[in-house]
């Protein structure tokens, strides 16, 4: 990957590939974006981002609804939500060239391996996103707070990297899109740690049908937490990555400081669409029980929340088939 | 406590309380029912009973509003929800003589003791309602399903009691009224035995606003029922009762064979009332807590159902003082 202006796919142009996709054509950068339900409006009106950073509209964006429609890039964002992974074998090839690297903004545990399953082991990055942003509707994004990007490098079975000249290259591209970036030398540690918070508020808020605000005021819920995050830690310990207890204090007190803030997965959930149960709580649980650490409290929120997902998508079929809207 | 006809008491006049009582009074005991917010309605109409068992109406029923207007009985039915049992000091004493009895339909675990503080460890049994019943509207009870009552001796700390005459009294009494009744000779084993079912539907069906059925039907959740019925079992060994673990599978078939079936807390939880969090999760919790047994799933469920009834407590104060209806 050369240090020459890079191009980028986006692959899922939601409320985040839209949002970074966005910031690096606006920062003058070559982005090409894949959509599907959202593809007409977005060629037509291109994109609109709301932001507390300044709002812009892009009026013309490149955009295509077949990823054999578009050019080679030197970076593709993944950006789809995993509950969409079956889709990857299909879409990722026609946009690798021999240099290109796969950046994988998805939630959870082993996407990457996913993914490189599909285009090698040397060319997936992985990228942890601290964003609170949602689809107003197609094309239309809000960005509400926050948008760190933490980067890693993935190489087979997570194994230590340090940190590489691309990562810098990537990382360079979105700070001058206004985007706050961290590198990190171990992206499963990053991976875990970002885990101990999005599996007891991404769960609990969705099971208990509540912010993050009202979840930490229950002194009940502010104890599950915590013992949820221990677990969480014990899972980490089980690949070798170990995060300090004092962690769970610091992530407590970083939520208590926080605006009222509906998780990631409620609104999956409250705008009917599947949950990344598997990515966020189901990845974790299995590779710990392989390890032979138990998790039982995370089951008992991962269980629930396979129930809930299930009625959620039946009730969602029902709708369709009676042609409800 | 004589062999003659014994008058009865009912502390509750609700779905259990009010059907048990009216069964009672049908049969022809004498029976006292203390009411609080449908005493208008019953002492002017009486009470109705609808039940597979035939339908019945009760003109005139011995209605009260005040336990110190009330006559001393022979056999005191607590039929209260545990979130009332602030009153029973007040309550209780003045339906006592020597020779009462105090009769616990309450659910989950530690009512008994609780009693016994205030009329003395003897002068308290237990029993276990296994009725599928609700209120319609004030004094208008319908019986869905089933009404079977396991009776036990209470002894200080549960010791064993085996089984004495005044069981086989109150055992021949109900089944004149046509309730099917079952001795205990180990109470608390038989409260720990309930618990195994009560524990695990009555928590997830208000957590996943489910059925009886919708729960069975999904694997994940199946699995969990299983994980805490086994919780239960080895909180019940804490308390040195042995509950074989083929019971499981006996809950699990019969709830399988049982009609879709909405359980106690959740018909307390849709209508807005106080959930008997404390009496089912909290207690059972506690008590094998001290004794060194953790029920971490258990806990996870005792949490949130503490939040939700916080949540719902709070939103009916609110419509209260709003004069919402």
């Amino acid at each position: 990957m050369s240090n020459r202006n890079r191009n980028y796919a986006v692959v899922g142009t939601g409320a985040l590939g839209g949002f970074y996709g966005a910031r690096l054509q606006k920062a003058g950068f070559e982005v090409h974006f894949l959509l599907r339900s959202d593809y007409d409006r977005v060629k037509k009106h291109g994109l609109v981002v709301e932001s507390p950073d300044g709002d812009f509209t892009l009026e013309q964006v490149r955009a295509y609804r077949d990823a054999n429609k578009m050019p080679k890039c030197d970076v593709i964002i993944l950006a789809l939500k995993t509950t969409q992974n079956h889709c990857l074998a299909k879409v990722l090839p026609p946009l690798l060239k021999d240099s290109s690297v796969v950046l994988v903004l998805q939630n959870g545990l082993d996407a990457e391996p996913e993914v490189a399953k599909i285009v090698g082991d040397q060319r997936v990055i992985g990228g942890l996103c601290f964003l609170c942003s949602y689809k107003v509707s197609p094309g239309h994004i809000c960005h509400l707070d926050y948008g760190t990007i933490t980067l890693g490098e993935y190489a087979r079975d997570y194994k230590h990297t340090g940190i590489t000249d691309r990562m810098h290259h990537i990382a360079s591209d979105f700070k001058r899109a206004g985007i706050p970036m961290k590198l990190s030398e171990d992206l499963l540690l990053s991976r875990w740690k970002k885990l101990v918070w999005n599996i007891p508020y991404n769960a609990l808020s969705v099971i208990l049908d509540a912010r993050t605000d009202e979840l930490m005021e229950n002194p009940h819920i502010l104890a599950l937490v915590e013992q949820i995050m221990a677990e969480v830690i014990a899972g980490a310990k089980s690949c070798d990555r170990i995060i300090a207890n004092d962690f769970i204090e610091l992530m407590l007190e970083r939520t208590h400081k926080m605006k009222p803030y509906r998780t990631s997965m409620k609104i999956d959930y409250d705008e009917s669409r599947p949950l990344e149960v598997e990515a966020i709580l189901g990845n974790p649980l299995r590779i710990a029980e392989k390890a032979g650490i138990k998790m039982p409290q995370t089951s008992v929120l991962y269980r629930m929340l396979k129930f809930m997902d299930a009625q959620k998508q039946e009730a969602e079929r029902t709708r369709r088939l009676l042609g409800v809207q």
